[in-house]
Parts: C-alpha cells; sequence; structure tokens
C-alpha cells in the first residue's frame, strides 16, 4: 500500500521511509511473534528473576494468577517485531526514549503482534537533515488484549 | 541503613519495604553489573537485529561510532539490577509503566549501576491495601555517565 496517505493509510510495506514520508495517522502493523514459556523463564531468569516469571505455582499465588513473562520480555520482543517488520524507519529504529505501559500479562502461549500510529512529526531546528517522529506501537495477544504501549521519540533522516 | 528517612536517606539493605516505609525522597543503589560484548549481541539477535547492536564495523559508520547495546538490553540488565539489589519491594517488582530515556549509549565492557530515588506514593483510594510508588531510577556506567531512565509506576502493598 502507499505510504505517506493522511489517517487511515496502512503500509506493510518494507519500503524504508525517511523524515520526509512519514505523515500524522500513518499506521503500521507487524508480523507475528510466538512467546514460548522456556524463553519466557530464560529471560525472566537472566533479567528478571522474580517467582512469578519463573514458577508456575508461584505464579498462581501471585497478583498474575498464573505465569506472566517480564514486561521487558514483552517489551522487547515487541522491538523485534517493529525492527523486523512493524516499522519501516530508513535509518533504522533509533529510540531516544518514550513512555511505556503493561496493561496486561503477556502469557506462554500468546502470539503477539504490533499496530503503530504516527502521532507527531517534529523536524529538528538545529539539525536540518533529522527529526523526531512520535509513534505510538500498540502490542496485543491472539484475544486482541493490549498487553504493552510504547509511545517512542525515534530519530528520522531526511532523504539525501 | 534505616530506611524511611527523608531527603538523604539511603538503603543498600536487602529489607523488603511495603507502602507504609516509602518516604519521598529515600535513595537505593544496586550492586554491579558488566556489559559483555557477547551478550550484548546475542540479546541484539533475539530482539534488536541492526547493524550497530550486531557488527562492529557497521556500527563504527553509524550514528552510534562504534558497538553500542540495545536500548532494551539496557532497560533488561536495570531491571535485574533493580531486583536482585537495586530496590527491595516487599512484594516484589511488579510496574505498572512509566518513562524511559537513553541519553548516551551503552558499550561493550560497560559497567552499569542503578541508583533510585522515591518521587511519590499515591495510596489508592478504592483498593486500601495497595498503592502506587513512583520512583526514578538512573542507569550510569563506570564513568557515571547516564545511559538510561525509568521513571517507574510501581505497586506497593500494606503490611498486614
Amino acid at each position: 500500500m502507499l505510504h505517506g496517505m493522511p489517517k487511515d493509510a496502512e503500509s506493510e510495506s518494507p519500503e524504508p521511509l525517511f523524515l520526509n514520508d512519514f505523515r500524522v495517522g500513518q499506521t503500521f502493523h507487524s508480523g507475528e511473534y510466538l512467546m514460548d514459556e522456556s524463553r519466557i523463564k530464560a529471560f525472566a531468569a537472566e533479567f528478571d528473576p522474580q517467582p512469578f516469571h519463573l514458577d508456575e505455582s508461584a505464579a498462581q499465588a501471585s497478583l498474575f494468577r498464573g505465569l506472566a513473562a517480564s514486561g521487558w520480555h514483552t517489551a522487547a520482543v515487541t522491538m523485534r517485531l517493529l525492527v523486523t517488520s512493524g516499522l519501516p524507519f530508513a535509518n533504522g529504529l533509533i529510540g531516544l526514549g518514550g513512555e511505556i505501559a503493561w496493561p496486561n500479562p503477556t502469557r506462554p502461549g500468546d502470539t503477539l503482534t504490533v499496530d503503530s500510529e504516527i502521532l507527531e512529526i517534529r523536524p529538528s531546528k538545529s539539525k536540518p537533515k533529522q527529526g523526531i517522529v512520535i509513534v505510538r506501537s500498540t502490542t496485543r495477544n491472539q484475544k486482541r488484549e493490549t498487553v504493552y504501549v510504547f509511545t517512542a521519540n525515534i530519530l528520522a533522516f531526511r532523504r539525501d
């Protein structure tokens, strides 16, 4: 599909986009990623070693009422989906920061997809060749429940 | 050290803290974590497969001017430091979301530490046994450069 159309435009195209190609309201959709239970536990053991991410019975007794992936695992998988299919920035995805939220847990066996929308485009005043694109990426499971929202400030460059 | 002292109080104590134990201005300090080059590349291959996180010469030619860890790797390592030593919440660290920023890249060989400060405490109006603690965690390398800032909304529970 064509990119550069306002509001309800969609693009699943792998064509890399420059600063001038983005439009507010433009949307993008990633491929899928299956959350495997053994990877959930391995990620948690390395980076978020808490019982509700590591052990089924401890997780049942916790607030999560069952094994839940570390929120950082969901965040990292979202990044993979954005890099490999979800958000074709020409110079790669270089995030400066943003806001994150985890409204629901990610569970073993969940299939995640990411929908992104361009919220704002801010050309740099001091560096004419670059700008910031503000993108809201919403990660959902197969039931279309939102498990993660990342509103990111991403660096974009003008086409030479 | 005692916890619960305002402003310049410090705690490296592993003693788990409940909602009523936190005070605005209270600070916490984590242990250290060495960023290994092979783990930087493995993390990036799995979650953020971009040339500047994977390949030295591609990274030299990029905005980063040298190999840089994925920002999500820095975020995940920060979580590990908070869980294992940096932020002793009694019921574990359950984040609802927050703000993140990566002001500088993390490099192979960097040693990271995290300093946290309690910014705000919001008892829940509807659930008398719980509340939200807003914590700013600043991750620095061995040169004391800030590589990551996470201002988190973390769930806390009253002592029974």
